[in-house]
Order: structure tokens, then C-alpha cells, then sequence
């Protein structure tokens, strides 16, 4: 018997939650979810039997003096843990454990084709089938612990953001002031990388600092303020462009506070603002608040985009809610976590039920080519009755330079 | 007809390859895959029928408007382009070239599986078989134009090394100093992403600062000096440790120009070395020339790996050659280009014979617990008859504060 630690309870819940799904056994190796389950970012494969008969195994591909040391905050007991680089390591498990056979889940939103390959001749007399969505849904719902961190996170921005008003000024470069953001929030406890769920995605540690026609140039990275970055090679983030007087700017970045996110944006403008940027703005926020209104349980994420929607066709711009043309996003915010992008989407055909414990990235946001951009996003904490922002960063059309 | 191009001439190139390899056409999908043969970094699916008669598509799957613009760059014709973000618009393409089956081969490498399950169902008279060993074999002799940009790559170390000197002295931290180099690299035009082909690796933009004990906690990321970080949620990188006075320090970044790398590593001291820490270092660069005297065209990747092996089997600190214990690696360096790590790895068991435009970052160190690690590492040209280095960067045990 273990003593139920952080990690024993999430292991059992998924246990159960495998049992329910018809799976035997499930093999995690992504490197989010066997951090969830173990407390540990080292490269490692975790095995869980289903049901509470069976002992679960962490297979340590490498540095396993490390990973002792990451299991002892999370209390993954240190007799589960075996050394094991391979997909056979794994197999003479199951065969110890009684298990010949059945259906084997992995993440595979994450497993390179060619590890499934390997995994399938390694085991065959297992059907390899997906699990993503049972510890997707089951890491959807933050507990107190994570909650906190996620606070820590979002308290970063305060960080980022002085550096904006004291740096920011005509002639300045997005790098430059990026590079000074950067530092401030890496001082005050922001990790470099920032892991993402979507196969394709990549968003930069320093964030999206963009100005001016920055604003409007969308990369196909993300239907969102992305940036036009320094070369084609990385399309994304700070430019060599140079602010100017007038200039609209946009700050998104989720910071990572120990493994965990908040996402937080505000909008800027280089010198005082004219009455459209105040007006474009004032409409964003409108619709940050008549979204914040309807967030609470049982709303859907797909309910949720429409009150948002309905919110921005009431004001003078609703072509650019979200981007333009062809570049217009179908979404209001996401879910985030141990990943940036972690799900429900908030868009349209997304029925999820919003519930107690769910972390929502909620951004609005109008992006006119040929003016800018505006830009509101705070991470919300769906609440028993309502929501509850994770951190107090005060938000209006900020002035520098 | 199309005039030829650096796009058109790279997949005439692979299309013959696919042809002699029983390949029918091929689905690129991954980023560096994708702009090697096109220019662009947007997220596109590049279709590539087997043989010369038939023209390939490059299915964008978002931001057609930047495509457009890169391609002008690489000659990737305009006619190609098209519209899709599904494997419903390959499937129709195949078929209006009639192709109604055969074998289509993608980077399973770096497939997910759920994508690899959703395109077999899109093509169901395909057989899917990998091919990143075409690609990655085509990409690994580089064009001229692609040295060009990795001696572009390869001399950006130079600013960060002048940060260095500049910053590091006794009581300012790793992630300070860290945050200095950051700055000064991508001020000079290094970009802020290290795409790399292995499913699971991760290193920093800033690259690795290590002092003190730092040197020797191997994270299981890499069998180098990896940096421990600032906390276990990012397990590599520069943590919060302050030099003092007699640290040995390490600093190995691979610079990214335009796409390309460089990949570069020198050692320092906080202060005199003292004789051990110079007979260290000497040792380093005497397997360090033992191993450039050897890096000629015909050799294997083993090869060479061996010839390092027995140099530092000549010196005092064989045991500690690579790495030390169950964290000693057998490698003595790796290709570079597009992805920081590319093959072929200079390895035990890698019987690739080097060939003339190959590019080698060749990494000799000793990682000695309880006293630090020294490490030389500079990129390398295989020539017709020998080699030369990308970029000629002082080397020496460089004293700081």
C-alpha cells in the first residue's frame, strides 16, 4: 500500500478513468502529462495498469538521480520507478503484471508515428488506441495546488510590463524592447520554453511584442497578434522594426511559472491615443466584459464564443474581431495549464460543459489592417458561481514613450 | 515548364530519389522539411509526386500571403501553390494526377500518430512508409549557399562570447549573465528558435551557461553539459546559481541564422586557472585536434568517433570523456543545418562514410564530477579533401571577472 501523495491520487483517478474507458493499460511519454502524473520533465515513460490492482512504473530513460529528486516533492513513490529506455522494458512489465494483451492508450496527439511503430512490434498482443482526451479531460480540471501557480504565473506579467513603460519609446526596436521585457520576467521566476500541445505550435519565451503594421501581418502560426518576427525562418515574435510615434502595441505572453501557465495580454500606444485607438480599445474591453459576465458553470465553450461574438457585432468592428478575411479565428480563448494551449478551445462546435476548476485564457481581440490592433486577455478560474481572475493586472490603453 | 530554382532543383532531386526508393510521391509536413524544399515556414503540406513527370502542390494551410512572399526567395513556382489544411485536398490531388494508390511516404519521425491515423483513412489505397531517411540523407550535403548562411550562423557566437567577457564575474548569476549573451546574440541576428528532429529534445535559445556544480548535474536531456535550470518544470538551461572566483563555466549555443545553425562552445574560468583546470582544458583540445587531423572525406561517422576515443584515452581523464558513469555519452559530435541535430550523429554504429559538404559540429569535453567540465566545440565543412572550419572563433580557457 502507498500513502496517497499528489501523484498516487492523480494516478488512481486515472486508473479508474481507463477502467471506465475499456483500456488495460495506459503507456504516457509526453513530457506535460508524465510530469502531471510523477512530478518529473525528465525523459521517462510512465506505465499504468488500469484499475487500483495493479502498480503503475516509471520507466526512466535517462538521469535517474534527477528524477529521484523531482519525485520526492510529488510523492511518486520511489519503488515504482525502474530503469528502461526501450518499449521492451515495457512489454516484460506487462507480461510480470498478468497483462498479455488488450488495448494499450498513449497520447497519441503526441507520439511520433515511428515510436508507434516501434511500440506496436514491441507489444503484439495490444491494440494501441488513443488517450489524450481521458488526461486532457481529467488535467481540465485544475486542483488548488495548481491553481496557485497558475496565480504565480500570471503575477509575472506585472513584470513584463513595467519594462514596457520604461523602455518603450520612438525608435526603439520590438526586439529591443522584447529583450528587456525578456530579461525581467526570466528575473522574476518566468521559465524559457513554452510547451504546447498542437503538433505545429510555437510561440517565443519573450512573447509577442508587436507595433504598427506588425499587428495586422498575420502569420498562418496562429489566427492572432503572432508578430512578423527577423526572418522567414521564424516567423513569429519581436521584429527589427522600430516604434513610432502613434504606434498601436500588443504584449501577449504566457508566462510559465514552474510548469505552469497564465496568459495575459494589454495593448499600448506610443505617445497619447487618438479618439479611434480609444474607441477601437474601449470595444475590446466591452467584449472582455460582456464575456467575463457569461463565464461560469455549465455555459458551454462554444456558448461562451457566441455571447462573445454577439458582444463584438454590437460594435463598429466586428469584421476584425478576432483577425480579418481570411484570417479571421473562430474563438474567444482557450483552456491552459502545464501546456499553453490545452483544451476546450472556446469556438464554435466545442459543446464542453464549462465547470468548477477550469483555467480560460479569455482574449478578445480586433485586428484592422491599415491601424492595429487591440488587445485584452487575463487566465479565469471557473469558480462553483461564477469566475475569479487569477491575478489583478490593471488594464487600460497604457501610454509610452 | 519551369526554369530551375534552388526549390525546383531540390525536388527534382528528391523526386528522384522516391523513384529509385519505391516511393510513389511523398507529403512533407514538418517545418524544416517544408522550407527546405520551398522557402516557407508557414504551416503547409507538401505533396511531391515520385519522378519528373508530374508537379508537385504545397498545400497551405494558412497565411497564403506570406507563402507568397517567401517563395519569391527560393523559386518555389506560384503555380504550385494551393489551398488546403486537410488530407482531403492531397487525396483529391493524387487522384486528378492519377495516382489511385501506391506508396506515400511522409517524415514519420516526426508524424504524429493521430495525423498518421487520419491520413491513412483519407488514402485508403496507400501504403505509408517513412521516408526522413530521403530527406534527411539530401539535406545532409549542404549547397553553397546553405555554408554560406551556417558561417553567417556560426559567427554570431562571437557576440555572445564578448557578452561574456564583459558580464561574468564573481556573484552575478548564470540566468544574468544568460540574459546578457541572450540580448547580444539576437541583436546581431540569431534567432530566438532551435528546432531539433529528435521527438523529445529541447534546448534554450540562450544556450547552455554552466558553472561550478552546474557542470557535472547531467540532465537526461542530453549526454553534455545541460545546465540544471531554475526549476524541475524546465530541467536545462542557466539557473540561479552566482559565480565564484576558481568556477570553470561553459557556455554551448547553437546560433540560428535565417534557419541555419552553428554550433559553437568554449570554456572559462572565474579567475586564474589554476594547473588542474589548465591540464583539463589542454587535454580537451589535444582530442579536439586528434579529431579535426581526422576529418576528411571516407571516414564513417564511427570513425571518427574512435579516433576521439583514443585520444582521450591517452589523457588523464578518460573516465569522464563525454560525460561520466551511466551519464557518459558515445558520441563525438553531429551534424547541423536546418535542425540542430541533424544525422548523421558521430557515433558508435553509424557507418555513414562522411562526404564532402557535410557539416560536423565537432564537441569534444570532459565532465568531472566534484571539479567541472571543459568543452571545445566548432562547426566544421567536410571538404573534397579535408575540412575547414565554418568559422575561425578564438579558443582558449578564457579568464573572467
Amino acid at each position: 500500500m502507498t500513502a496517497t501523495t499528489m501523484a498516487t491520487a492523480r494516478i488512481a483517478a486515472l486508473q479508474a478513468l481507463l477502467r471506465d474507458g475499456g483500456f488495460d493499460a495506459a503507456l504516457l511519454h509526453s513530457a506535460a502529462d508524465v510530469f502531471y502524473y510523477t512530478g518529473t520533465k525528465q525523459p521517462a515513460n510512465l506505465l499504468i495498469p488500469a484499475g487500483a490492482a495493479r502498480e503503475p512504473a516509471l520507466f526512466v530513460r535517462r538521469a535517474r538521480d534527477f528524477v529521484e529528486e523531482d519525485i520526492r516533492a510529488s510523492g511518486f513513490p520511489r519503488a515504482w520507478v525502474a530503469d528502461g529506455q526501450s518499449f521492451r522494458e515495457v512489454a516484460a512489465r506487462l507480461a510480470t503484471l498478468g497483462l498479455a494483451g488488450g488495448t494499450l492508450g498513449t497520447s497519441e496527439d503526441k507520439l511520433p508515428t515511428s515510436l508507434y511503430r516501434s511500440l506496436a512490434r514491441a507489444l503484439p498482443g495490444w491494440e494501441l488506441r488513443d488517450l489524450s482526451a481521458l488526461v486532457l479531460g481529467q488535467r481540465m480540471v485544475k486542483e488548488p495546488g495548481e491553481v496557485e501557480l497558475m496565480r504565480r504565473a500570471c503575477g509575472l506579467f506585472a513584470a513584463g510590463h513595467e519594462a514596457i513603460l520604461a523602455a518603450a519609446r520612438p525608435g526603439i526596436s520590438e526586439l529591443e524592447v522584447s529583450l528587456a521585457i525578456f530579461a525581467a520576467l526570466r528575473l522574476a521566476g518566468h521559465e524559457e520554453y513554452i510547451p504546447m500541445r498542437r503538433w505545429d505550435a510555437y510561440l517565443p519565451p519573450t512573447g509577442t511584442f508587436a507595433s504598427g503594421e506588425s499587428l495586422w501581418r498575420i502569420s498562418g502560426h496562429a489566427f492572432t497578434v503572432t508578430g512578423v518576427g527577423i526572418s522567414p525562418a521564424v516567423p513569429i515574435g519581436p521584429s527589427l522594426r522600430r516604434l513610432q510615434a502613434g504606434d498601436l502595441i500588443v504584449y501577449d505572453v504566457p508566462t510559465n511559472y514552474r510548469g505552469y501557465f497564465g496568459d495575459t495580454a494589454r495593448t499600448y500606444v506610443v505617445g497619447e491615443p487618438s479618439a479611434e485607438q480609444r474607441r477601437a480599445f474601449d470595444a475590446c474591453v466591452g467584449v472582455y466584459r460582456a464575456t467575463i459576465a457569461a463565464l461560469r458553470p455549465g455555459i458551454t465553450a462554444e456558448g461562451l464564443f457566441v455571447v462573445a461574438r454577439a458582444a463584438a457585432a454590437e460594435t463598429p468592428y466586428a469584421p476584425y474581431f478576432m483577425g480579418y478575411g481570411d484570417k479571421q479565428g473562430a474563438y474567444i480563448g482557450h483552456a491552459t495549464g502545464l501546456e499553453q494551449d490545452e483544451p476546450p478551445v472556446l469556438s464554435p462546435r466545442v459543446t464542453t460543459p464549462l465547470r468548477p476548476g477550469m483555467t480560460l485564457a479569455i482574449e478578445p481581440k480586433f485586428i484592422i489592417p491599415g491601424f492595429g490592433a487591440v488587445d485584452v486577455e487575463d487566465t479565469w478560474l471557473v469558480t462553483e458561481d461564477g469566475c475569479e481572475v487569477l491575478h489583478e493586472q490593471p488594464n487600460d490603453l497604457f501610454v509610452v514613450g
